[in-house]
């Protein structure tokens, strides 16, 4: 079968030959749909981030994926069910540890888990993949077309619930929300707070001049685009309003501690971004006061659990079909690897298709 | 009636002869017996902190008292009931806010509450005071002695909430504590962990050398002294241990930033000080992939509500008699403010005493 890779010599995704996987005991055998693409795959491919697994120099891209159940194997599905998988695993060799036991590999730390097509194990990128049946999470087939955007709509819904975790020791009320980021994980979850009643006012933090397909994304869904070369994020309270929470979505490391400086009172920043080592000047005394004399939070999140990729199920169904269209500006074949993995202002989410679902 | 006061131009606190209030309807006379001396009192005191009365040239200090009822007037209490006030009052002339409607008066921003003994309203040092009944929470009259530490308590309670409340969307399962500070707060912050069967290392930090009595009160706590001359906050970890929970009560803001360095994988960092403005470097890149890739929080929390005085109580009534009488260096009458005042290396926690509490 085919699958997409980068080698340790070579890191731009190409296609190899590799042998069709064989389901273990308690694995399904799943043919695969689409796998989307996002920023870490391309910290990824530039060697930013993640690993090879051990003893290989290829890794199998890949970690938003759909697929179909090709051989249940011993599981309970049912071939021709739509699957999207979780990401983390054990890592090889280790039996079990409390975090997957607890159902929770997402909070695993460091050296308990590998991560399918980031770091230590093999993507989902090619025409098939198996997985162990506890990590394969059902889909309708109405949504299979999307089921790529599953795994990250997951990731906000894991951060959402931690930031409202943190916040539930009292009456939160919540009406402001800024997104930082329009990459593609900012837009979802732009659409995402648009179908909480909570929040009536959406802002999404970008540098991208208009005419522009984010911009007009964010728009349609009723929000307001903030340009950050206009407004920086400590600027948003005065020329916007102080927001009740931020969703740091860009990797940079200054807007995480800005993210302090946009909360209005009692808010709470979820941060999400992968930055490198970078050392900056901050006010650190005022932004120290601000957390304590305002009761501000920030939660950093990584990952997601099964019950956020089921949430993450529903979620999708509700979001309109004209975002998920915008959003979507291409998917490709393994012949047009390049378009998939382009990273300019024309693009915003795309994904590698193996196989078209077969509408029953 | 006799009353402790600074003044806009005499910051050094002293007696000033004032009228004994009369209670409006809804509050109560109290009889004041012990008002606690804290760090945001010296602040107070020096005027880095809080604020005079709209119109008023001196301030009444103290928000950490106990007394005893003198006069019920129309409330539910009965003369004799020891009570502690809460801090928090709604602004003069202001009829009711959100916050205070909910009883969550700590949520309140800047504008929608004044604080008794620091900003904008008289304190409890004094002979005696009134309180609406709803701010005066019942202490049992064997608590009497030391219900002055029920507001630093309470202090800690909202923290512990709000942090737990941080971790309570997954399995969270702390073992080990750090508090940055063995100042007074620091200390009993520390002695109430260590009722918490959970954490099983307790961890204080200061900067004092031996023989001191904060360190050997941490010792006879069972926790461990940690001199943060000979290792600094992000150096813990590797020294002791990575930390579940940081509690930092220093106001020093470097150590706001250190705590993610010194915060195992999922722990979370309740910050309490309050600090000035003060500009230094971080590694800012590190700190936010820090609180991503390891699911930790931050959490700032200032004042408390009801609830947390209630629960204030009884911690106090849990925790031993010996570590409260060593935590308490000194209780002094009006003649001797000066040694109330005090703030060397042989002060712990200090009180200021008006009456005797009679026992019946």
């Amino acid at each position: 079968m085919q699958a997409v890779v980068v080698s340790r010599e070579d890191r731009t995704p190409r296609v190899v030959e590799r042998p069709r996987p064989t389901p273990a005991p308690g694995e399904a055998l799943v043919r695969t749909l689409r796998v989307g693409v996002d920023g870490t795959d391309h910290e990824v491919i530039a060697g930013a981030h993640g690993d090879f697994p051990p003893g290989a120099d290829e890794l199998v891209l890949g970690h938003e994926a759909v697929g179909v159940v090709e051989d249940p194997n011993d599981t309970d599905f049912e071939r021709g069910d739509v699957v999207v998988p979780t990401v983390r695993r054990l890592p090889p060799g280790q039996d079990g540890n409390e975090y997957f036991e607890r159902g929770e590999p997402d909070m695993a730390p460091g050296g308990e888990y590998v991560e399918r097509g980031i770091a230590g194990a093999d993507g989902f990128m090619a025409e098939y993949f198996t997985s162990p049946a506890e990590h394969l999470v059902p889909v309708p087939k109405e949504l299979a077309e999307w089921g790529f955007l599953v795994e990250p709509v997951s990731i906000s819904e894991k951060a959402f619930e931690l930031a409202e975790s943190a916040r539930s020791s009292f009456d939160w009320t919540p009406e402001s929300a800024l997104v930082l980021g329009n990459g593609s994980l900012g837009l979802l979850t732009v659409a995402m707070l648009d179908l909480d009643d909570r929040f009536e006012r959406l802002y999404c933090l970008g540098r991208r001049d208009r005419p522009d397909p984010t911009i007009d994304a964010i728009e349609e869904l009723g929000g307001t685009y903030v340009d950050s070369r206009e407004t920086p994020v400590p600027e948003v309270p005065e020329v916007h309003e102080p927001m009740d929470f931020v969703y740091e979505a860009t990797g940079y490391s200054k807007h995480a501690f800005e993210t302090v400086e946009a909360l209005a009172p009692n808010g709470v920043g979820a941060l999400l971004g992968v930055p490198e080592d970078r050392t900056f000047e901050v006010d650190g005394g005022r932004l120290h006061r601000e957390l304590v004399l305002e009761n501000k939070a920030l939660v950093g999140s990584v990952n997601s659990r099964r019950s956020h990729f089921e949430a993450a199920v529903e979620t999708l169904a509700a979001l309109p079909e004209w975002f998920l269209s915008n959003l979507t500006t291409g998917v490709y074949g393994l012949d047009d690897l390049s378009a998939a993995f382009a990273d300019d202002d024309t693009t915003i989410k795309t994904a590698v298709e193996f196989h078209e679902h077969e509408k029953r």
